[in-house]
């Protein structure tokens, strides 16, 4: 009798997310068989360098064939044509998951290739770093953290539950929820936030090179927070804002609206009104840490490196 | 003989960085009397009993009286009445120096106070917390960080040393620089990214209750990084604003022209131009990195905690 909870788990794409699911699946003993597919030769040696994995395969037809479970751990913006490839070779009652930050066009990507004989079940771990690659991963990233399962109407009971014990697993606190509540409340906690760091840092780069070079310097300032989330990976965040554009775009306008009221408010001198803002954001604050939800992964990796 | 850099040095405001400044002086040896003024009776209370300064006043002739060094640890907008009280206490050859994050208005403010006898060493240490409060302070604040020192056309040297030597010894490296060129910097590392993270965070308490919850309880996606920096102190940022307006409106016009394009290349899905920013971001991230000043000072006191 043995008590894994798949014989063969392939983790499709083994960069941040990846090689911290792939540590997780180690540490916790989840699998008999951890595998994964990649197409960056380097990244499968450096998973197996890491014994990280059992097998690291450059082809899918071997990763995917055998596995009782397949986790997309790769951009939003593949999903289609993986899945077009990855769904006929997948054996019979096997669950395909993945990681997207997006839901909605996951699941309008992924759809048309899942076959009845196949359990899709999208889930979003919310986690991450602003890093990137297998080296950058570390089993602890979901620890504490949220992870949300979006059901399809037909998603078998059992197959959810498997995702589910998966997460958890990995510490995180699983719920289910809408594929377009995910999207609308993922667009206002994750995405506007990373695309007005992008877009701030993105500001200061196309300043002249004296005044840049002041800015590198002096960032301490608060800069250096929005040049962190601004830091994270180029092609995973680009299709974010491709695939869940509608919600973006919404989120952005009220934004750019409250943006705009403020720049009024400091050009007309409106001390009451900024201070009333300020006091409200700072409540909020309070909130955060009340949830528990402010302490950055990025510093779970250092902690743990000091407890060691 | 003896090696202090002062013989009497009075604190006024003993909040975050007063406190932590408090710290320094104790820990360095910096001065045989370390004095603080503040109205806030509680403030003054808790300075004694964490045994970080000598004397705690709640009445400034006796604070300022002896003292060879003022330094206004308050919000900026406090100075012009801070100065119109003190400079006329203050002894001859003294001393007079802040910590404001707004160099210019500081200066207009103060000057008109400043009789001949008297140094006045306008200075910036570029550090901070999003906490508040004498209780919040730590000596390690400054280490690491950068001092600006923005004198007067007529600023001794002597006095400029000593507010070098005082920061260098918190740890700081110290520039000296014009104060119009340090606010327009300023802006840029500090005001504005201030500004866009209470923006955004206001944004999210407009919401309604539910999703609300669901943006405190997901924050670790992103929405976090802006908590922290919206939970500044509302005051010291409203003065920051109201003082430094015109620098922070200027920047912040380019900025939203930067969103905006950003939101048009997602709605046009210009999925190169997107990735092409991203990129630059990121080599930005890495050459804060380079600079020694991706660690946040909040992250200080968790390491030295856990040394302990």
């Amino acid at each position: 009798m043995n008590s894994y909870l798949f014989e063969k788990a392939t983790i499709v794409g083994i960069g941040l997310i990846g090689s911290s699911l792939a540590r997780v699946f180690k540490n916790k003993n989840l699998a008999k068989d951890v595998s994964c597919f990649d197409k960056n030769q380097d990244f499968l040696k450096r998973a197996k360098e890491l014994k990280i994995v059992d097998n690291a395969y450059e082809e899918l037809k071997p990763a995917i064939r055998a596995a009782d479970i397949v986790i997309f751990c790769t951009p939003v913006g593949t999903y289609s044509s993986l899945a077009k490839e990855i769904c006929p070779l997948m054996k019979k009652d096997a669950i395909l998951t993945d990681v997207g930050s997006v839901k909605q066009k996951a699941i309008e990507d992924i759809s048309p290739f899942v076959t009845k004989h196949i359990n899709f079940i999208p889930a979003h771990p919310v986690a991450g770093t602003e890093k990137s690659g297998p080296n950058a991963g570390f089993a602890e990233l979901f620890d504490g953290r949220w992870g949300i399962i979006t059901p399809l109407s037909d998603s078998k009971k059992e197959a959810i539950e498997k995702v589910k014990k998966m997460w958890e697993s990995a510490g995180m606190k699983v719920e289910l929820m809408a594929a377009p509540h995910h999207d609308k409340v993922m667009a206002i906690v994750s995405h506007v936030p990373h695309l007005i760091a992008y877009s701030i840092v993105g500001t200061a780069d196309d300043m002249e090179s004296q005044i840049k070079k002041e800015i590198i310097k002096y960032s301490a300032g608060g800069f250096r927070d929005f040049t962190r989330i601004a830091g994270s990976d180029p092609t995973m965040w680009r299709d974010v804002f491709l695939t869940n554009s509608q919600a973006v775009l919404e989120v952005l306008q009220q934004v750019t609206e409250d943006i705009t009221a403020l720049q009024r408010a400091i050009r007309w001198k409106e001390a009451d009104k900024l201070e009333d803002l300020f006091k409200r954001t700072r409540k909020i604050r309070h909130e955060v840490i009340g949830a528990g939800q402010h302490q950055p992964e990025n510093m779970k990796t250092i902690s743990k490196k000091q407890e060691n």
